[in-house]
């Protein structure tokens, strides 16, 4: 019996959760159910991919990942569970899974019919529950995939457009992708791409030189490293960076590779 | 072994529930712990009946609720286990099995005395660990209710007086019960009460028939739909009902079945 | 296949503590799993120190407490594994164990060394991830500490220095440690040196005398119980004391035997 996890927006007060853990634990006795988290903003289908990405591979093969950030339950969009370097994903079809798919590909796709003959009735508003809870469940306990839905070609799943870092001349321009708990700002540009010697300018602070980790800045001052999923990301020791220099998601971050 | 879950109003900033499972899982290894909300407000026993009423029949036959929200731990309100429908709920004989009860009645409880002769002293501040916690995981190994304590009428249990919508010429009158996550305002009245050409009037604003889903709202609008629980909700398209109506729990909802 | 538990000041927004459970999950698959808890505040190793206190010993024997609250990650405070009591500490050596070694001396302690010979590359800014969780997992399976790392002197392990009530003539003056979710104020003054009548002032209130629960005490006025830790603490019947008298970590607390 396999890892199932949960991401959703549905945070942690309300029941849908464990609805959901309900349905599983009902359904496939002895999965091991692990939250991502449940803190996603309401509908933010983005940030729900960035996370995703970040936490996937670390889980053994065969997990199922279940991704339920879904603000068009009940409209066209489509149900799917994909198959990815041996992951499942299982989820809307509204681009959760982008990062994945453009690391990995995907190998194998079904579509969750709520309509399905046969099939128990599905609350138009709560998919997470009456669809994915279930088809989670029964990846988890190791039946086929072509039992859940009909075959569709993972070349058909929606996609989200990425902003891509851009060389301009001397300078790299990217800009960040997410804040975190601390602060810290991690930007859309890999670590690979920079010059240990480079300058970082975000909203207007320049920040000199990547350093090997956080404790190596000065305490109260932005200090830019290499974070711990390879993308540069600009902190400030014992403190916030996106409060001390007032950035957040969508902020420009330039890199110039050397004095000019 | 089965599962335990865990419902409370202690937060997750505390170590409170690590310290009962830290109990269950030393007296019941192997038993499965799932949490179903530790945000309910600090002694809303009502909130707590109307979450765990959400979400305690997705869970197997056998499933030991833990219900711990608690404001008069320490007095002369009960310690309880209860049998209802093939599910065990432990906690405080304050009326959090309220709507449980309702729907499906008590099969068999019994009185957790925390000074029962032989028993381990119980902190008069932290029956959850000292008292349910142990009952709890005793229930979740498969022991027998009758060895926690001495058995008390079903009947006897408290109960909250919950309201009921109240049909007053053409108008149905509900309230709303419970307000999530995304802002949604879930109501008492049922969905099979509804007609899908009634207006709802919700803090002064009127809204028009009844959708299948929250997608097919106008974004922005209020949009009424039947929930996942089966009763009416008022809901915003990626928005907050809650907010743009400034309703809450007890804000009154009206129902028309037909224009007059 | 033992416990790990999960004490972080990560929160659960970010993908953090699931890179970490993915990681044991695939090193030490039946792991069970259990967050203690992920809000602490950032870098806050006092604070984690005396949740960690809360909660280790209701764990049974052979449970890996993995406690990554770590400001210093990536500099050149030591990564350590450390066994008390029958259970395991994985985590910084920067004081987070110092009140389990205070009450139960430590066993043994290994230096989990992130350059060592053939081990995979770590994150500097990442110890939780590709050091701490591979080494519980390890633990967790079963394995001797002794091949994680060399041995160390469990006396060389950093200690806080912890703040003592002190006795100054017929009062004993202390502190408040903590403040729970509901408010109470939780001392570091055992219950066993306060008598019943004794009076206790806090931020300018007094308190008359020692109550045996919350439930006791007067809505909306101070009452003073012997908590579930067993220490002294300052509460408010369904109220915060936190609140009522602006009082939190570090206020003074001063306790007299009698009225003089």
């Amino acid at each position: 019996m396999g890892i199932v996890t949960l991401t959703t927006d549905f945070g942690t007060a309300d029941g849908y959760v464990a609805e959901m853990k309900g349905v599983i634990a009902s359904r496939a006795p002895g999965a091991v159910l692990v939250d991502t988290t449940h803190e996603i903003a309401p509908g933010d289908v983005e940030a729900a991919a960035w996370i995703l990405d970040r936490v996937w591979d670390r889980f053994p093969n065969g997990t199922v990942h279940l991704v339920v950030v879904d603000p068009g339950v009940g409209s066209e969009r489509r149900a799917v569970a994909i198959r990815a370097a041996g992951r499942w994903f299982v989820g809307p079809d509204n681009g959760v899974a982008t990062r994945v798919l453009r690391r990995v590909g995907g190998e194998e796709a079904v579509f969750l019919d709520p309509d399905r003959d046969g099939a128990p009735p599905v609350s138009p508003t709560f998919h997470g529950r009456d669809l994915f809870a279930p088809a989670a469940a029964r990846l988890a306990a190791g039946d086929e995939a072509t039992g859940l839905g009909d075959p569709i070609d993972p070349k058909s799943l929606v996609r989200l457009e990425l902003p891509e870092p851009v060389q301009v001349g001397h300078v790299l321009r990217g800009r960040v992708e997410h804040v975190d708990r601390f602060g810290n700002l991690i930007t859309n540009i890999p670590g690979a791409r920079i010059a240990p010697t480079a300058l970082i300018e975000v909203a207007g602070t320049v920040v000199s030189g990547v350093r090997a980790a956080y404790a190596h800045g000065d305490p109260g001052r932005p200090v830019a490293v290499v974070g711990s999923g390879g993308m540069l990301e600009v902190s400030v020791r014992d403190g916030s960076a996106a409060a001390l220099l007032r950035a957040g998601r969508g902020t420009e971050v330039r890199v110039r590779a050397e004095r000019d």
